[in-house]
């Protein structure tokens, strides 16, 4: 089968062996798969995978032990878990010690004609959630998983650093609750879209000031730096972490949702001294992101930068570098 | 001025005093008021009221010292605190024991020409949210009250017992972080609107089984009894009470949204072994609840029964028992 996949460089295979149907499994014929920005780090050595790419995806499930799910629309969690082990029996599932991760970790992902995935980490997909829009799934629910740790309130001032994929589903989840969200990032052209959703933006370079300027749908404004109650990192960047922390108010959150490999240079020292807590945030749940998008809460349509065959997975993956969502279309002729 | 008021009887008076401007105040011009279930208790003997009644406004400041705010379209918070007792000193004010409460407690309310509230109670009202909206805030702002108090998951599953007014509106408010909702009520005409939001639904009647048939959206299911995670009272009947403690599961919240005179029966060892918290909730954050009705993510239209005009307050008010929303319209000769 044709698969892109990550064996020391990103290559696309034509003659890749499709999975046979394990016990517990379904196998999944993927009709859209979104890069991630983790998937861009692995093709950089990132977690030293080796394998078939791809962990955001919707599809349908072609075979499967239990035949209730054949013919489903599904997403998918990307933790398979060992369900036996103690952290399991606690519900902590997506923090299994054994877990393989798809296209992640021990297991090939989804940029495939074909991949297999538990039974237990499905999810079927309302009807009248378009692929384009479910395909968002598991990057939702990891901006979610922010609501889902911490009690946010809606009197809370919200700074999201970063405007990037992320950044801009993280902004969207907490401005649900009420709160008062700016965007800090380096892309304008994107922020349209958040001006029009009630979502404030600053440039990045203007934080090294005290004074913040702050611009909305209804004009401009400055706001002082360090008053935040809630700060949200998604840059991925050492410098972007720097800047989330230094608007953080005393005793404020500081949410870290990526990872990067390089040295932070945060001073705990100034974290004991202020009080702030820091509060590291990965994968989240996908029944709730899958009713926000029912519901039509949350907006991923502007978030798509284009959508290329599953052939042209390189091109893709060129394109996709600092650009909004790329996605794979994966056709099936029967 | 023209006044609708309690004083042992519910009365339209023409020729009520106007308010003068004291110190620290504004002189407001309403243009709509809302009747509130506050009001109907308050002519029945609730809080002991008298005088002019209405506490959920929008309305134009007419008259004020600092003169930046005269013109302004303005909302406002209830509670008129004294701002010196320590209560109010660590930010409590609408705990504060010296307070006078707008159209219930010490202090003429909203149905009128013209009526004063401390300039600290104003928020001014976004151009884009109009006055059908914005009447809205004070009660909405009291349904966030719940977020505000206590941690939402988005995968909590939430009931909302009382199908009314606050119901319709917590309802509304607890869908926004991804959770999910079932309003329980004796009012099916009025579920059209919470399927169309990815609300559910059962009839109250069908709470004496172990069993709950939920309609929503995309079908019919059940749900075992006792398994809700929270769940809210806003029926403000000691029956309603019940209905709402049979579903809360162990360990799980109930939030108080609604007061009664009656004895509740409230078994209060049992909260002990469940170890169910109990939680009361009252007035809201009024910047958050604008926020959310600039952002459209509150749908107030359909919650609106019917407008009169304030000469014909008191056919309002008989109208208004057990229905939605019922507003006063306060029209100005300039």
């Amino acid at each position: 089968m044709q698969a892109l996949l990550f064996d020391g460089q990103l290559r696309l295979a034509n003659d890749y062996p499709a999975p046979s149907l394990a016990p517990g499994e379904a196998l999944i014929r993927p009709s859209l798969v979104g890069i991630c920005n983790t998937d861009i780090e692995i093709t950089r050595g990132y977690m030293g995978f080796r394998g078939v790419l791809g962990h955001e995806f919707v599809g349908v499930v072609q075979e499967c032990e239990d035949r209730a799910w054949v013919g489903r629309r599904v997403v998918g969690e990307i933790n398979a878990a060992c369900r036996r082990c103690a952290v399991c029996a606690r519900g902590d599932e997506s923090h299994c010690p054994e877990r393989t991760t798809l296209g992640i970790d021990r297991r090939d992902g989804a940029m495939a004609a074909l991949f297999s995935l538990p039974i237990s980490c499905l999810h079927e997909v309302p009807a009248s959630v378009p692929d384009q829009a479910a395909v968002f799934t598991e990057p939702l629910a990891a901006a979610l998983e922010i609501l889902q740790q911490s009690h946010l309130r809606p009197t809370d001032r919200v700074a999201v650093v970063g405007d990037g994929k992320l950044g801009l589903l993280c902004a969207q989840v907490l401005r649900l609750p009420g709160c008062e969200v700016v965007v800090i990032g380096r892309h304008p052209e994107r922020w349209q879209l958040l001006h029009e959703l009630g979502i404030a933006t600053a440039p990045t370079e203007s934080v090294v000031s005290g004074q913040l300027p702050v611009v909305a749908h209804n004009g401009q404004r400055t706001m002082d730096k360090g008053q935040f109650d809630v700060v949200v990192d998604c840059t991925g960047q050492p410098a972007g972490l720097a800047t989330a922390r230094s608007l953080v108010r005393p005793r404020g959150r500081l949410v870290l949702k990526s990872t990067f490999a390089a040295e932070s240079g945060l001073n705990l020292s100034r974290l004991v001294v202020d009080e702030v807590q820091l509060l590291g945030s990965r994968c989240g749940p996908f029944a709730p992101a899958l009713r926000l998008l029912e519901r039509d809460l949350i907006k991923v349509q502007p978030l798509i930068a284009g959508q290329f065959a599953l052939s042209r997975g390189l091109d893709a993956f060129a394109a996709a570098s600092r650009r909004l969502k790329m996605l794979l279309e994966i056709s099936h002729v029967d």
